[in-house]
């Protein structure tokens, strides 16, 4: 069995992480850290797992918890990640990172929305876990940079169309709407029910940090740099991430054009599930799961296509495709620990 | 005081108008019809109003309703409304119909999305009543056609910049999202608690027929042919609207170009509210109210506007708007009955 | 217009009070007092009120507060107001404390829950602000001590039960359910929307500290020591409380018997309503208002009374209740600004 | 591997019985009848689904279901079962029936609050299937009664302790509280969002049917007539159920008589997590699952047990316990298919 660690189990992703792992046929979890809940058995933060977890949470040691795993996932706030995570690659860990710390490839980039990054040596090594488009690298990879919620919500529709040349590159508009889990398990009054409950909002419309990581891999995949416009908006729900998307088609293209480009990029992605024309995604559909649903539209008239996707933030925008990442990263089956069958409601 | 009668009274615009009406002090409500609760008492259909109506709900009777009441309300799925309102009409009432009935000034956009109109006569009496607008024909009209609510929505931030010419026509996208109850009290599947709760979706993508009523309206405005993207979108909560509208500018508009267009506009308008620069609407602000709440931000680097509204789609949406009409009508203020201090939460 | 202050007008009692207040047509708000927010303009802090309330909280200053205002209310954590209350009754001012300080007529009850009490000079002139029980003390009041939520919405059904002996003392059980905003708007892992969305709890079975409260005043209202059982329970939505009252029947009473005594008890008070038989209390009914519903049920083969109350816990159970007080001790008519149609939904 | 297959797969419990079984190792779904959605694949009904099951809804055929299965679960509204299950019965199978159909060995009590019953000769087979109440029994039975999801919520927590005549059968009160799945798919204005959301009653005060299904099986465990006090009351959420119980103690018990009582009773039995002292349970601990979460104190001053139960009331409520007793039925291990690790939030 391979031992596996979660480095700030106490957050969301970190327990998502947990769950995910509680579950997974090849891991065993064999320690969780959190600094805020040193201590504490971890089925006392999250009843729901007692009998499947009886680990104690610990302060960070790098030694204590390399001497103890073979694969480490990062569960902190950004900058947090830059710190430690040299530490368990020396020692020759496999990490995948959930912050934004190792998800570039340009440092300028990074610190025009983060801080300055005092790890740039493992930018070069650490690839960007976008499984479904970077799998053979992530094969490879001891470091992932596992990518934002945002992010995977709007790359996965729109990298097999940026590729292809499919659309015009200064027209991509992605209006996102995420469930309030995505802002993680510290309390705020953003996430305080009675603000959040029966209420919808746009916010950081002035610029969220996760746009530039959207940026960058649309620029890769096109060939050309790519500056999109996104509004992030926030559901009165737990879980969830719907982008719908709008964007000029760079010639007429039609329908089967499209789909046809989504599909073959992913024949052979299990996670990703492309909707049936005149079928649309739900939330609902993907929540506790590892998929991204994907269905679209062509407004012929305005050679306008709106493509919209779906995801559980906390699965395939987290802890899902860090899994995902790391059995690729393993050399196991890519679906391995994921392959849970979806709730109906 | 004025005598009212609400047509339809047991859906949930109809109850939103006798919740407002019942607080208005100029008005008293004389008659309710409905026809699936004749004979109910309406404090039984919403034990909510227990003290407040004693009428009990009656079957339409054109006569008996236009001998009890001075201006009517008529609340009921569109086709009906175009049955009867010409007998209201004929009887000298004053009449806001909150149906698509009398929307359109011309028959054959309303065909194009509803079916064949069966009273084209009263379309040329009849005022779209987008109150802020059209106040003055309102002021005058003895018809009505009260706005969808995504209408509203979408063009009560649009209307002041095409007049402008700010926007370019072709380039206007609007991502809206409601809440439940704009589906109505009717129960169906998409209504069904466990369907809409914690889930969030696309829908109509493919048309949905609220979109030309709003390109009618900006066409007139702009005063050339005006076609926008809508896409609308379901929220888990029961009232609220949010639509977040992208578009190019003409030209390189300053950030107070566009807010001088919109202030002057609404400048005696209580019911539009601007917000101040970085700050962004929340429909928690304005449940239960009559408010539009604005906010908009520039990018500059691709000429873009990004304009965001929200309205309870029950209030300033139907019933609100309405009763707002009605004022207008009848030479009231025009907030009689509608300044009740919003809900903190 | 009289003069009102609201110290603490950042919480939402607080601003519910304000909501209130800017309705009210015999009141100015003139003092909003606030320590986390000095210096912020209230319509900052909940923009829902923007064009209703116009003022910047203010750091609290007695003599400040007191040349500006007849009547104050305290809505702060319980301790606080002790420490100034006393100075503002010094300067001849009206008080309603929203807290628990000025509850309790006997100190020791007081201090077995919360603190030791700094103020207990002040307890035998405060009143227990349950309005329609203590309508003419209260009327004659210059401090009252505004009851609990959770005591409001088991008083009421009960107090005239006890004082007809209609109920067996020590057999009461009141289940309680209470919306989140019961918990208030300071941040907590409670109160977190990913921990109270979807899910329903008792809490704090061990003992809550209204239950004191309760005891005290059906102790008085049946002329013998009671004591319940009490057990809280969070529900995830905003507002709202139920409680589903069991007792066992002193003698074999009949259903009418209990209806007249409560009827009777409740003649002239116009934010009680006494269901018709069958017909059981919802929360939806009476959010927003300052109503409390009440229907009941006897089980005659158990001689047993299943009494069911609602409330709004932020209006009846908190400002709502506050301002008819207000009304009571200024001689207003009692439902004065709190006159608001209800909400159908 | 077993064949399996559900009548009446389009209804919640239906679907849940689909997600389990698709999941489960042993088994391999082979026919799924809906009569409403005949002809129609189940994944178009749940697209959530999709990739997971890809059978077509088909009419029910009794010859044609049982060619094709070795075990079913009819999942249909009462009286339906009781015409069909004979047929499969006669075919050897073994079935699992979600009504009430055959829950009772009185077929009094059921014609009590059902209707005449038609097939009473089964009613002396079938085993009621409280999994870990009744196992032995369940293992060797061919047609199960499966629980109501009220029943047991109630009947776990108290089963023990009314063999050990811990407590006063004449003082049992339950006060439980359901998510809206409990009420099934079918539309109605009790499932409509806008009606359940935000909003918390007690409903069926009057009686609920599920009652007499209590009494049954707690007289059987305590030897003697039993008749509790029951009130539903319903949730605005999706999923769970938590039933609070109070009841007298027989004799001055002690929190660890009871503790010992229960433990023992649910030694083996891996869904039964019974909290430790001062810890209380929380729908959202076990949602998703097929856990009954169990905490209790004891109220030493009045001799009186709070005890309170939380369940997934279409898991343990309804599918996952018919597939614990399919498992049990058939000789497989009690868990197979039902050991998913439950969600945090």
């Amino acid at each position: 069995m391979i031992r596996a660690g979660v480095v700030g189990a106490n957050g969301y992703a970190g327990a998502e992480l947990v769950r995910i792992l509680a579950g997974h046929p090849e891991v065993t979890l064999t320690v969780l850290t959190s600094r805020s809940y040193a201590g504490t058995a971890f089925d006392q933060i999250y009843p729901a797992m007692a009998g499947w977890v009886d680990l104690v949470c610990e302060p960070f040691d790098n030694d204590s918890l390399c001497d103890r795993t073979d694969v480490i996932f990062t569960a902190l706030p950004h900058k947090l990640p830059m710190e430690i995570v040299p530490g368990l690659i020396r020692r020759g860990k496999k990490v995948v990172d959930l912050s934004a710390d190792f998800r570039f490839s340009d440092p300028d980039r990074y610190e025009s929305v983060y801080q300055p990054h005092t790890a740039k040596a493992l930018l070069e090594k650490a690839v960007y876990g976008l499984s479904e488009v970077n799998a053979a690298t992530i094969r490879k990879a001891e470091l992932v940079g596992n990518p934002g919620c945002y992010p995977t919500s709007v790359l996965l529709p729109l990298v097999p169309l940026m590729q292809h040349k499919i659309l015009e590159p200064g027209s991509i508009i992605a209006d996102a709407k995420s469930g309030v889990s995505g802002a993680g398990r510290s309390t705020s009054l953003t996430t305080h029910f009675c603000e959040a409950n029966e209420s919808f909002k746009p916010y950081k419309v002035e610029g969220h940090r996760h746009k530039p990581e959207m940026d960058e891999i649309l620029s890769l995949a096109a060939g050309e740099p790519v500056e999109i416009t996104f509004v992030p908006h926030l559901l009165p729900m737990t879980r969830g991430m719907e982008t719908t998307i709008y964007a000029q088609l760079a010639r007429p293209f039609r329908y089967t054009d499209i789909q046809n480009a989504i599909i073959d990029y992913y024949s052979d992605c299990k996670f990703i599930r492309i909707l049936e024309k005149g079928r649309f995604p739900d939330t609902r559909s993907v929540r506790g799961t590892n998929y991204c649903d994907i269905g679209f539209i062509v407004d012929k008239a305005k050679d306008r296509l709106i493509i919209m996707s779906v995801i559980d933030n906390l699965v395939k925008g987290a802890a899902g495709q860090a899994v995902q990442n790391m059995n690729l990263m393993l050399g196991l089956e890519e679906t391995t620990g994921l392959n849970i069958p979806p709730f109906p409601l």
